[in-house]
């Protein structure tokens, strides 16, 4: 999201989090003094975090973008991907307050390749996109994949997709959060996610992840530096792991090789 | 693409055609006091005049691309679509000048469902765009129809498929074109395109065809209106059949039906 930011010339804003996700106190400080167009999040098993809005916050978070006249747009790929607890109801269900757009993606549940998700969001809204000129002329951005997967959903074949994929990510989640338990030093924490993709880790302050990367590398493990996710390019004490693509065997292995690249890097 | 410049807020100015495409001199005078970002044109069976752009202009437009430093944009997805004579080499023959940008469709070529295309141009402007946030992000645009398209491409199946079009396309023109001729009042005039999808009727000056549309349908025969085509809404007396879709002996049926109309609107 940081690099379409980027490409439109947009002037980003982040905001802490805590374990209830965006601190929203954190959000009003900002509004204080600045007039945003809109408030991008991942709400639910956020990417990198891997953190979910709590329900208080996301009606707060409605609240203001209707005092303060912003479009909320969540990002909520990961929704339907819990595996030990079940997350507040999407973000996709204020839509009738106009000032809320849910992304859903099938690239999350269904395959990567296929780029193809969908939007809930007002009407009001949802006209202003369908009557966008690329999506008209076009009539639609990917007509040829969408009925690919229209039919998917009619044989029921992406619920049964989906509940694959639930278990098959709870293994390598539980295989991942295991051995990174039971490997890291004890000045590394992290929070085990419920759903969603990723393990972030926490490093001593005085770590720059980056700097880390090409040791990494060359024990074979890799991760994504805190300082990527961040407009700043600060959280330079963190990483993201996902455990999405690799089988448990390799994540384990992966886990110790990395606990000692950041062993060694500590001592 | 007229929705698609409104969409990001450009500052269109439409340029006059004669039988040999756009006119150069047109273009001229324009930059003598004007500064355009890109120069956007479909310089092959144009749409939707059915015009080409001449080869001693194609060379001229690119000199005035180097000397006044503007982007064109050649969307050149129905240079593949001739019938009659052989266009021009394509704009994509000047990539190496840097300020061209060549598109093609498989839209036009395989499938209008697939919205895939392809991109032609110099390596600095081909890294602008894959370093692009959207795609970096996606890995493509849209990874599994290129996929689908890729074997097709392989198996030879693109290639048998677009002699294909070819030959039903040039029926199809032939049917239209010659109906045309045999039904119109001398007062409408048109060129018979040598390629792409459309033919493009001139009727007298007093016409708007966009009044006409309302008695066109009621007579169960459509078209697209001049104005459409038109950053300022003039070209009211110009009208774009399409002989893409419909057979043969429908189209021939249209054209009389459309003829029937013009008559009585100029009677």
């Amino acid at each position: 999201a940081l690099g379409i930011f980027a490409d439109h010339r947009l002037n980003v804003v982040g905001l802490s989090m805590d374990k209830g996700g965006v601190i929203i106190e954190a959000l009003e400080e900002e509004l204080a003094h600045q007039t945003p167009v809109f408030f991008y999040t991942i709400p639910t098993f956020n990417n990198p975090t891997g953190l979910t809005l709590s329900a208080a916050r996301r009606e707060k978070l409605v609240q203001l973008s209707q005092e303060y006249n912003f479009l909320i747009i969540a990002d909520e790929v990961y929704h339907l991907l819990d595996y030990t607890s079940t997350p507040p109801s999407p973000m996709a269900k204020y839509i009738e307050a106009a000032t809320v757009l849910s992304l859903g993606s099938f690239s999350k549940i269904l395959a990567p390749g296929l780029r193809l998700g969908w939007i809930q969001t007002h009407s009001d809204s949802m006209n202003r996109l369908t009557t966008n000129g690329l999506i008209f002329s076009g009539g639609g951005l990917n007509p040829f994949t969408s009925a690919i997967v229209q039919s998917a959903i009619e044989l029921g074949l992406q619920e049964k997709q989906l509940l694959y994929l639930k278990k098959v990510y709870l293994q390598r989640k539980n295989a991942l959060n295991t051995a990174l338990r039971e490997n890291l030093p004890d000045s590394v924490s992290f929070v085990e996610p419920d759903g969603g993709f990723f393990t972030w880790l926490q490093l001593p302050q005085h770590v720059d992840t980056e700097e880390l990367l090409p040791e990494a590398h060359k024990h074979d493990v890799s991760f994504a530096p805190g300082s990527f996710f961040s407009p700043r390019r600060d959280l330079k004490n963190y990483l993201r792991l996902s455990f999405a693509y690799y089988e448990a065997s390799e994540l384990v292995d992966g886990a110790k090789r990395l606990a000692a690249v950041i062993t060694g890097q500590l001592s």
